[in-house]
């Protein structure tokens, strides 16, 4: 086998064995295939497509690249949920508490912020303390002792897909279904779980506006989860509004810790109980969803989730009463209704980008965050303002962005 | 503009702008566009094909990625030629005298062996002390008194088209009509030509088969020439046999030597007034191709174009009595015909890794050359040969290398 031919194999569009896959991402994985070699692969992959076989071959060998971790021994089952991404999306970090109560184990491996969206390891670094890369010891420590965590991508896990992610990240070879699911999946496999729940968003604040032009993602997703021995469940979420009233990372720690406390808005109470039924039942810890729902809500009710969350942010070095008074002094910006109206919506994709424009997100993946950054909305859809009324607060120790931020949040107010 | 976004348009199908190529190439020359991204670039450009206009654009991006030559003060005619690719092909050798002793200017930059095809400049280095390497002022000098030279691509000269040609070798791109055009001429170009002969070489020891499928070639090559306004010829020429008796970079040098003594075998001798008169006529030296066959006859047969040949290789450091000498007692092999027969041709590309087998050309970029080796050929085309009599003479330092390099050659004669 050699580099050449597979190459040439896949730019002049026949299928890759099993073997050529292997072959490549192991070498890959050495730096013997370069990355203008392995960029080369990629745009040939994104341009003529990559098939079922060849999708499930390149997530089965980047997850075998590096370690694997194994919970058998826990006796529990090892459940995990990915979302494709979206705007004020703090379900991560609302679940994993509410799981971890109820019987689960939850490895999380999470990623950063992606466009327009939010990450969930860019807002737990918001946490003064929180250490988002463990050793491997330490993850079984972890798991043993809290039953859940949510890390980084550390370089030993799944280190081909790191490699070829920040290939793609700048050759234009992001988008291709193919390489979305095996990025996903291949990780997700490293954490040793037994199910998976994919929280597919679906709106005008997700990279996929419709279902339909998620059907590719779908099909591609039950065929590599089928052939790898993953039970997956794909959930579709709307998500043509922001997620509660919080966009930014510390915004988002606290509105998690406010919700937990029963202060829940409505959106994010149905998307959390529909979320963590769906996936009690996967993980067999419930026969049906009612039983699961009504349970998950208990855990809340009771403030179990909410030790459960203080306990597993401090298991990770997390501390949450330093970063309050950290970002107790945030300088805050009072955005108002120019005339009476009604918010008949937003664009949410735009949201992300004027919540970036505070520096809660990145435009350019060397970009540093301002964590203390955010929109906090006053209003949401189907809400009325008043002529001059507050709508939303900003936030930013920048306070010299918030005259732009606001250009940008009033056109994605519809 | 943004190489993101050219990227993304070159992998959805979308002509890029002369800008945006221009863009690319100078950004590919500083670094700052990576060479991941340009392997993304070639392997799109590949797939989806490079149009009239992008091809001309990326040739002159390329061409002005470095320095251009000017000799129009020297007040004669700058003329060159290409030749695709085939074996014992040492034209340029023989041209250049002629051409210069008839009054043309020939700044030849030239390049090294390309899969089973032999390279100028692999010939030239077999001569003991050639330099194939000048710097700027000396490049001035030497066409000022001689009037021509043979150099290979130094960094200065097209140095975009010297780094997407270090990443098309590796990523198998290679093969791409817009991407060979752009190379041959952005070089060429760099010359500062009135006139390029493209010798298109046609055959079973050729790059191109059939002149069908040298079309698109052809059309990319006219139209990026009528673009840059460089007065190009392209002249089929037939490779379904080697050039001459002798393959192999010394032996090709003193092939070339003997036939400007008088000795051509016809097949040279044919070539040779061909193309050299095409050029005269095309640099406007002759009126038409009569009169300046006529003159190149003239040029060989008073041995003025070997006087020309002596002097040029030793103005470039050349000393053909010490290479003489360091090659006399090269270890030979006599190939001999196993039965009586008839030579009906020869697969002439399968000589070409025959005399690759002996180290006369590479396998891989970095082998090392044996300049001595190669093959002489005793019979070409309808010779007859008894059984036992010699068909050809191998040349190489390692003899362990003669009995498989037989195996090829005997697989190679029809």
């Amino acid at each position: 086998m050699n580099i050449y031919k597979i190459l040439q194999k896949k730019r002049f569009n026949c299928e890759l064995s099993s073997e050529e896959i292997r072959f490549l991402v192991e070498k890959i994985t050495t730096g013997e295939v370069s990355r203008e070699q392995a960029a080369a692969f990629l745009m040939a992959s994104c341009i003529n497509g990559l098939s079922k076989n060849e999708t499930s071959a390149l997530t089965m060998s980047m997850t075998n690249s590096g370690t694997k971790f194994d919970f058998k021994n826990l006796g529990k089952p090892v459940a995990d949920k990915h979302s494709t991404g979206g705007v004020g999306d703090k379900l991560s970090l609302l679940l994993l508490p509410i799981l971890l109560d109820l019987g689960c184990l939850v490895p999380m491996i999470s990623g950063r912020g992606l466009g327009h969206t939010g990450g969930t390891i860019d807002k737990l670094e918001s946490i003064l303390g929180y250490r988002t890369v463990l050793t491997e010891d330490e993850i079984y420590r972890q798991m043993e002792s809290v039953g859940g965590m949510i890390v980084s991508q550390s370089p030993e896990i799944a280190p081909a897909d790191k490699i070829i992610y920040s290939i793609r990240d700048i050759t234009a070879t992001v988008e291709s279904d193919g390489l979305i699911t095996s990025s996903i999946l291949s990780k997700k496999l490293a954490e040793g779980l037994n199910c998976l729940l994919l929280d597919l968003k679906i709106g005008n604040g997700a990279f996929y506006p419709t279902l339909e032009s998620a059907k590719e993602l779908i099909a591609n997703m039950e065929a590599v989860a089928g052939e790898c021995g993953l039970n997956l469940k794909i959930v579709p979420t709307n998500m043509d509004n922001p997620l509660g009233q919080n966009i930014g990372n510390w915004l988002e720690v606290l509105e998690t810790e406010e919700c937990l406390k029963g202060n829940f808005p409505q959106d994010l109470l149905d998307l959390t109980l529909l979320l963590a039924s769906e996936m009690l039942v996967l993980a067999g810890i419930f026969d049906y969803i009612a039983k699961a729902y009504a349970a998950a809500n208990e855990s809340i009710e009771s403030g179990r989730a909410l030790d459960m969350f203080h306990r597993w942010i401090s298991s990770q070095g997390g501390d949450l009463e330093a970063s309050r008074k950290e970002y107790a002094n945030t300088p805050i910006y009072i955005v108002k209704a120019k005339e009476k109206c009604i918010i008949a919506g937003f664009n949410t994709k735009q949201l992300g980008f004027a919540a970036i424009a505070l520096k809660a997100g990145r435009s350019s993946p060397t970009d540093t965050l301002d964590f203390a950054a955010g929109i906090k909305l006053l209003k949401k859809q189907g809400d009325s303002a008043e002529e001059n009324e507050a709508i939303a607060v900003f936030f930013a120790r920048d306070t010299s962005l918030f005259e732009q931020a606001e250009q940008i949040f009033l056109e994605a107010v519809l």
